[in-house]
């Protein structure tokens, strides 16, 4: 059982059900969408990114030997002789990656036969959730400091190791410059970057002998960690070690700071760099940052270069959820819609329109129904998949990630601010409005004929 | 690649340290604790998890042909050809599974070549911070609820797939009853659970049919979901099915609540339940709970059996990261010490001492010294793993879950409730204060030499 792409990567439920819906024969087709019900506080738009995952799991999806006898001690022959053949083989619709996105829009529809559709709910969720939660926080990052170097530094403290390689993905996509996660190199063609430990420092009695050990190590690509001990005397430590490296054609490329106060120590030691004739030295800062105090340090005009941005980035420490829902719009050609208090969904299949003001930025969408319910604008649900084949070859990250940060220059300023913009317009078109009134007074209707 | 287990699983910066470290020679034993710096908010004490992910990964540590392959195009071949016989084979000393700690305290401690010891860093905080994060969110919940069926049902908004599994193993280890999620059935033993989704009372054109349907189908464990529409409607159409069912020997076994009030809808659904016979009809209850939650539902009476508890736990949702730290210690026989600012280390190898009161509570606990610096009390780090092998068979969950619920038991009550509780004494011995400021001394010393 792989765990990153077991079928069982579901809740038990989808099982029961499923169980339930062979004994009953209901395989006719069923429509569900994944929608986000509202902007978590501290943002203004959302960023859909973790489609290639979904896809990949869709593909692939088998149950093994060692599953299936599993499954055999707790569910009867025949759902086992089913799952046994299973392939997913149904359609998909959704957003290109790095789209933005807003409230009841929905990102991603399923079309399949009902056993199936069920089945992959929770890891979808699961995989859509993540990567749009991280894209969405990075994206925050990437508007503040566009022009600076920004780092996925959290894998220790992401949640788990697929959590820290999906991170390193979905902030690289939303325009992070790289990370430091060595995996995410091979797995997913990610620039990445690295500087050294405190404990390198700490394992040489000198902190200028440890200096010259790493750059004489990496000549090309030296990082020197400074605030191990004293800051600015270390600053000093570099000026020197550079006059005596110059001799063999070595530079010190950067210097990092990881503690105190970072704007005044920035300000310090490219003093003392520039002083010492080291104005190529970039500064380099890490240490529990986040947009907001990347937008204090430009604020404080504080002299750094790149930043690594680590646990905040990859549990998206001020909002580690999003609102999303999975749910059931259409069954055996019929609309459905869900009444539950506070958490009622428009039915049917839906399509998002999106009109461009005249100054090139978003200005309005609408929620139609995909059939007979036109809008203006762009569509932004794209078919990515029928009978569970691929429609379209995968896309690379970069182009991924370039498509992305064009969107951006389509966002109003208020938006790319860090503080609350006035709430974009979704509107839902007059005809899902009405498709959902009227199953409502079906519902009415048909409970008082079962209570008559 | 198995992204679970490679040792790709490190930042950059590992490696490169690794090369200069072999280049230097830079081969003696290095000695790295972990510990967390301080309780987050909402938190009196942390439970520690995920010990055995840990062992499992240093066990397994090896270098695929691919991930050298991958490697060689950044790394020299001195570097790979020690790579190719890599395997972790130094000592791990740490706090069992379930065992309370506090700040300042190491739970987990690394004895080994300085390649290795620091090659292995980022893996282990990922591991050990993400299931001690989750045990000690789950943790509260237990304490509050101790009668009730607690299950984890947090698979969908877990951040990625590893999350989601290793949270249903720690909140299992903190004394849930189990969780939803499939895949921890066979990959941890743990009990699985599950109900029904909308989607299935959607599905069908008529609520009570489903409920037939799904009790039909599971006549042994049906847990009916009543809140697509209206719950105490719903809950009406479950007396009258009972009724019916009662002639084929099926009983339903528990109802289940996702939206409203749930205090007021828990009370209606057991009147009505009970009028109509079904006083052994369970109610589970779900949506968005947390241990505060549960505790208002508790404290309104509301007549609840279970809860099902999902993105608030799989995600530690007010408190999602700890601030904890995997820092040198000692090197080639000398303690180490880093001074940056606010972010000082305890030197050495080190030990935790817990004396308990006359009550049988835990009363206070010492940090100090492994060697020559002997304290009263119970000590909390025991040998885990010697020269890379485990000293001990694996325990099981169960008994790992047993313990903690027996760990509780010693929790003086403050520390027990959902508010702050008196601060824990955790005191630093004499003697480890003092080679603290002896090392700074010699700092300060060795730093006024060199500038001499």
């Amino acid at each position: 059982m792989n765990p990153l792409s077991s079928p069982l990567l579901a809740d038990l439920y989808q099982f029961t059900m499923l169980q339930s819906y062979l004994e009953l024969g209901m395989e006719e087709t069923a429509v569900f969408e994944l929608f986000v019900r509202k902007l978590p506080p501290g943002r203004n738009f959302l960023v859909a990114a973790g489609l290639e995952q979904v896809l990949e799991f869709l593909e692939n999806l088998r149950f093994s030997p060692g599953e299936l006898d599993w499954l055999a001690t707790r569910f009867p022959p025949h759902v086992i002789r089913y799952l046994e053949q299973f392939k997913f083989d149904g359609d998909v619709h959704a957003m290109p990656e790095g789209t933005i996105f807003f409230p009841n829009e929905p990102i991603l529809r399923i079309t399949a036969k009902m056993p199936q559709a069920q089945l992959v709910e929770s890891r979808i969720i699961n995989l859509l959730h993540f990567e749009t939660l991280i894209a969405s926080k990075a994206a925050r990052s990437v508007l503040m400091a566009p022009d600076k170097l920004l780092v996925d530094f959290g894998m220790r403290r992401a949640h788990g190791a697929e959590a820290a390689l999906l991170a390193a993905r979905a902030s690289y996509l939303a325009g992070f410059s790289g990370t430091a996660t060595v995996l995410a190199g091979p797995l997913y063609d990610i620039p990445l970057f690295g500087t050294m430990a405190h404990s390198y420092i700490q394992a040489h009695a000198d902190e200028s002998a440890a200096f010259e050990h790493f750059s004489r190590c990496h000549p090309a690509n030296t990082v020197l960690l400074i605030d191990t001990y004293d800051t600015e005397a270390a600053a000093h430590k570099v000026v020197a070690l550079a006059r005596k490296l110059a001799a063999s054609n070595i530079t010190i490329k950067g210097v990092r700071l990881d503690s105190g106060d970072l704007a005044v120590h920035a300000k310090n030691v490219r003093r003392i760099l520039d002083d010492g004739g080291l104005r190529d030295t970039t500064i380099f800062a890490s240490g529990n940052l986040d947009e907001y105090k990347l937008h204090a340090l430009l604020s404080a005009q504080a002299p750094i270069d790149g930043f690594g941005i680590g646990t905040a980035l990859d549990i998206s420490i001020d909002a580690p959820a999003l609102d999303c829902a999975y749910k059931l719009q259409e069954y055996a050609g019929k609309p459905r819609r869900k009444h539950s208090e506070g958490k009622a969904t428009w039915p049917g299949r839906k399509q998002v329109y999106r009109t461009y003001g005249n100054d090139g930025c978003i200005a309005a969408d609408v929620v139609a129904l995909e059939d007979d319910d036109p809008q203006p604008g762009e569509t932004l649900i794209q078919p990515m998949m029928h009978s569970g084949k691929r429609l379209h070859p995968k896309i690379s990250l970069t182009t991924l990630r370039d498509q992305t940060l064009k969107n951006y220059r389509c966002l109003p300023a208020a938006m790319t601010a860090l503080e609350p913009a006035p709430v974009y317009p979704v509107t839902i078109s007059l005809a899902l409005q009405a498709l959902a009134d009227q199953l409502d007074r079906e519902h009415v209707q048909h409970d008082r004929e079962i209570a008559g």
